[in-house]
């Protein structure tokens, strides 16, 4: 899968996509990565892409001849979709993660400053899609978001095959905790069931501390959960506990 | 303000708070931020800071000790807010943004891999945050989103001092459009009205169209706005417009 990454910071978005698993990822060719300079096609001596907006205001505005030049330069194929990480847009979430592995490339446009100037949104053909319902300096962060969700759910990207498949929101729940060594840490010890070896009895335990987690930190994502007979009766026990305590 | 981020990739956290409108806020003293290697904590000499799970299960989880003592090694004070990233959090958003400028220090812990070891969060007393209900392959991203949003917020990081009261989600709506030169651009006129040097008249267009774009891209956000009777009438003739066109 190719990542095409239009950008004024290519630095940032390049070490990011050089470390840890994408840089693993790209070394073994399972994504591809190219980060290229808006500014590279600025048409004056300065090298300059923003302007003051029309219309007066603060701040200024990403001019649309060096974004739409940069766009121009990149190769035609594979086609895919065109992105622009923007705060107006659909906000992402792990469906959309999942949609988005089905296409050969993705083109995300990271704007900065007040913002691009939108004949140029409307030329590229972008569709705008948002990191969450907050405010950023740009869209760098929000377009290395979409390539690490994006690429880690890639066959071979994650080093455990089951790895992303237990993931939290992959079955709509949250996850289960986690524990290591050692066995006891500053007097705290790992539940004795996870030393048990009963792998059954491992699995449904991790089965009602994501439903335990779900209920208590987002009881929203719960009427989206299939929930087995199994599932229902531990969500009832659960809530009985919780209304105990409380 | 002091952004504590405690990561095991120092470098890209370092180098994006080093670019741009982080490093010029840096640079002025506007803002802290000191990145902290856990991986400096591990004391074994290969330096682990990951091991398998307990109960068995695909992937890495971090051990518990070395984040611990990374914790430790930071100043006490200023106290502040301790703040993993985990997709199990709170979802960020820009009314949380603004509520954690008001702390004196962020700590923020990135974790990676299968996730954090139980305990250590718990003994951390990290409140958890999620960007969004996607997963990543570490915190890091939701860590400099979230330096990245606060800082934008703090006096004098942003250039003009109106530039972040006019972002999308400061008045409850998404932003208005923006244009700057040239004033034709393949074919494309910048809206008369910008041009017209009529300020009230651009600021009714642009308070119109941040209801549009709202309107038409995430309605779900209107019930919680204060509209005035002029919004409310605004909004009337944007729906007609929009049914006729449909």
């Amino acid at each position: 899968m190719i990542f095409d990454i239009l950008t004024l910071l290519p630095e940032v978005c390049d070490l990011y996509c050089r470390t840890s698993i994408m840089g693993r990822a790209r070394d073994k060719g399972l994504i591809e990565v190219r980060v290229t300079n808006i500014r590279d096609f600025a048409t004056d001596k300065h090298r300059t892409v923003d302007d003051s907006p029309y219309g007066g205001g603060d701040g200024m505005v990403m001019m649309p001849g060096p974004l739409m030049a940069a766009l121009e330069s990149l190769p035609a194929e594979p086609k895919g979709r065109r992105i622009m990480l923007s705060p107006q847009g659909r906000p992402f979430d792990q469906d959309l993660a999942g949609e988005l592995t089905r296409e050969p490339r993705l083109t995300l446009i990271c704007g900065r400053y007040e913002g691009l100037d939108q004949r140029a949104l409307d030329l590229s053909g972008a569709e705008e899609i948002s990191l969450g319902d907050f405010v950023l300096t740009g869209g760098e962060l929000g377009a290395l978001c979409l390539v690490d969700a994006v690429a880690r759910l890639l066959p071979g990207v994650l080093g455990g095959k089951d790895s992303a498949q237990a993931d939290s929101f992959m079955d709509g729940l949250l996850e289960h905790p986690h524990y290591t060594r050692p066995a006891v840490f500053q007097g705290l010890s790992v539940p004795e069931i996870l030393l048990s070896g009963n792998h059954a009895a491992i699995e449904r335990w991790r089965r009602n501390e994501s439903l335990r987690h779900t209920l208590e930190k987002r009881p929203d994502l719960l009427p989206k959960v299939q929930l087995s007979q199994e599932d229902k009766e531990a969500l009832a026990r659960i809530k009985a506990e919780l209304k105990n305590k409380a």
